[in-house]
């Protein structure tokens, strides 16, 4: 298929490789210049509207404000409506409810295909294949994608018609992902307390009763101490926390644990450690503990 | 070897089968007659006294006030330790700390092994002998018994002399579980009010990122809206927090998680639900959001 | 003096009386038609850059939206910029730090002089002519105002030349006043459980240690049960806490009890409680423990 | 009256001193011998019997374990139950709802009169003779120690027959006063990152809405950033809001303030400001900020 690709970040750059691998041809464009970004094997183009056309275009970018920069201001979208065949626009990124459905309306609108597909997975496991891909959208448009899904993840699981259903199973998700680090940061810092090592505690933990993923990955991280470099930035989960709070105030749901979510999180933010990886979440028990963690 | 067992209730019952099964004596007691209650092979005794006896004696009570009246107060273990040859006491309870400690200091002044052995496991674990055992203390007596704890559960994790330490780490994974169920229940809320199905949501994620055992178990119990009979119920998890906090305050270490569930629990408990699962914690957060749940 | 009057809900309405009291020339404006709503001595003028003119205009908008809607999106604040001599604009609503920031910006732009005045007392307080006014801005700019600030409150309270600082000192003090409320509901639910009666609790707390305005109002209305009709809709308290919530992450400044009073706030609406009194909030700690509240 | 007295901490020796202002001949004891203690007038007695005699009894304990200590295991009840006439015990200690209860059975049974009545008042107040007493007990036995209630305070608020209310009651000031505190706390910290001044925001809320005692004097701490000596420990803060914690969770009422005023307070005593004022829980919002406080 021509498929266009736009954001080519450090996940962003896994899943265009692994288009270019299917087969694919494939355009892509990033914001701010990244000389050498591009996988081999794509083309890199000058202008956001040279992306956004073709049968696809994946667009993997980092927050509400630059799909509305990429998508909207900047007339790409307006531009592939008034083309002959317009691309269908599957969009990867984690936002808010309320803009997915805002760009429902707006594609809808503008005849544009719209797919919501954010994926769960880190760069490694992005650059892998073996992406979970949440997608929800017209059944047509997502049919006419599902080669492209089906290159980058190891599985697609459909939502429904309705694309903002998708964010929200992505943004629950990331919010169980913050929970689950948070429970492991406070029930190290109590063992750590009691003389119990992190590593000890969490290895038994992680290897059975929680021998899930999320807790083996961030688990050895908090174990080792280890929050450099960052594979998920601290301040690009306190986003993700907001999201959900945003999302759950929409329907009258509270979320006492995001609460919690968020104020250890502005307080890790507040001792300098935004950049560090999400795990870094159990310095603050460990700090607030009066402990070295 | 010449076992005792003592604590007859859901866990115990199979524990002390798993123990005959594996070719020990095993003479039971129970607080409370429970007719049909000893499982085959295993010879019902009447005093506590006769249970606490031979090569090792295991109890599972039910908490801190159990343990007190039928170890301390009922003068099975001070009769023990007159006795010639006293056996080693194996403590599978989830219990305090401060009792932990407490108990430490009696048996090694009594002269009686200790080892603390809190596992991990719902009752059906329990029967079919695949718990994972948590045990600390005295490499000797922990040698000892090492072939009862070995018929009892699928491994057995040392965490070194301390008995205590053996409690901490039951306590810390209790919390850690409480926090999985109120992350999916929260989750779940949020996906719900965005018409999401709650199944839906919760196959998709303890189906991947958090594919272990308490997710895909309680995950199961959520979706389902099904919370009865309980296999652990909601009243003994408020009681698991408890224990945390009160861990953790002696080490000084913040828990705003547990925090969060003990409100969440003593609201469940006032809504009548502290004999459904400790899985009926969802419950809260789909009531708090005004759905049905 | 003339002034303009814009914004004439609950709060408005009195304020504006007050200002023909004390003898200036007021026009009046609403977004919409209020019938009978110019306080007797003003004029209703039927465009808002009729208003956005004199020596001054103060408005009284009931969020962000408005104020941006009706200073902003309709030109009247360029309109005012063009004349030969622009007013002063007093902006009394509760805002966001971030736009009052922006509002600062734009206003010293176009040349137009800027006070943030937001107001602390409920409407009987504003047509009495009582309120407290928290106000921040050039100091010429808000030299030229006094007298109208003179004329609506008991008191003038000044936090210096940047306007976001006295905003920010209205959201932390109606962040305070919903911490109060929450104190009251959950004390009042601990007592109430243990046979204490609501209005003997409050009347001897907000009658010594508690001696002060807001306690004993709205302790009054939590005795009493008494929610409706609203003097200060709960909707809009949530609307404040979240300002609260937003410009705390602005400084990285966690507000755990923000974040209890989002999650408390969320529920009472989920229940239908909106539009009830900010007081109502005490149902909610009321009901999850089961009570009558 | 014959008036013994029990407790010569920095609450008791003042009130004490009253009780002998009043006319009364007081007996006193403290536990550890405080030279120096005893108030000119008063008789030191060396026997706790000897205090617990007389017309009534008035005893100023740190907490539950000194309250049993003291009055049960002492064998100073039962002393005083077996002599002819005994004292009418009035507890001015802040306790368990639960120790409560039980006291009031016990005195119940051993025929010895018993008010609970504790009070609100920093040790400057208890000197002054202004505290509020909150007492509870058999009309007959609270009509024949009202002249000392009189003589300690400014008034007695009475809460019907049962012992237990008072104490409820008592705990629910202590809360709703740790509430105010961690409240101004997250306030100060939000304004200070906006860069208004502590002082300039305090002086301001607790001089209008929030004019009540708690606010300004802890406020004034706060504002100087002032802790030590302390009126009021930290840690006491603490032992209150578990006071309130279990009384809340024995009426299934979730205490979520409660809740993330534990936190707050573990956190303080992990930094070493245990020793503190209660006030000094305003650091916990400044560090956890990012800033000097």
């Amino acid at each position: 298929m021509e498929v266009g690709f736009i954001g080519l970040g450090t996940m962003g750059r896994g899943i265009a490789a692994n288009l270019v691998a299917a087969g694919h041809r494939v355009r892509v464009w990033n914001r701010s210049p990244r000389p050498g970004a591009a996988p081999d094997g794509a083309v890199l183009v000058a202008q956001v509207t040279d992306a956004f056309a073709g049968d696809a275009v994946l667009s993997m970018l980092a927050n509400d404000e630059a799909v509305r920069s990429v998508v909207l201001d900047s007339g790409a979208l307006a531009a592939a409506a008034g083309s002959g065949k317009p691309p269908v626009h599957v969009n990867l990124a984690t936002i808010s409810v309320d803009l997915a459905r805002e760009l429902t309306q707006i594609h809808r609108a503008s005849g544009v295909g719209y797919v919501a597909a954010p994926v769960f997975g880190r760069p490694d496991v992005a650059a892998a294949g073996k992406l979970h891909v949440v997608a929800a959208g017209a059944p047509e448009a997502l049919a006419a994608v599902q080669p492209l899904l089906d290159a980058i993840g190891q599985r697609t699981w459909p939502f429904g018609d309705e694309p903002y259903r998708a964010n929200v199973v992505k943004i629950a998700g990331n919010f169980m992902l913050g929970s689950a680090i948070e429970a492991m940061a406070e029930a190290t810092a109590l063992a750590r307390g009691h003389g119990v090592a992190a590593a000890d505690l969490l290895d038994m933990l992680t290897g059975t009763l929680f021998a899930a993923p999320v807790y083996k990955n961030y688990g050895a991280l908090i174990a080792a101490g280890s929050y450099e470099p960052a594979a998920f930035a601290l301040s690009l989960g306190l986003k993700d926390i907001k999201l959900a709070l945003a999302a759950s105030e929409a329907v009258h749901a509270p979320m006492p644990f995001a609460s919690v979510l968020r104020d250890q999180l502005v307080d890790a933010i507040a001792q300098g450690d935004g950049a560090r990886d999400f795990a870094a979440l159990a310095k603050v028990a460990a700090r607030r503990a009066g402990q070295d963690g």
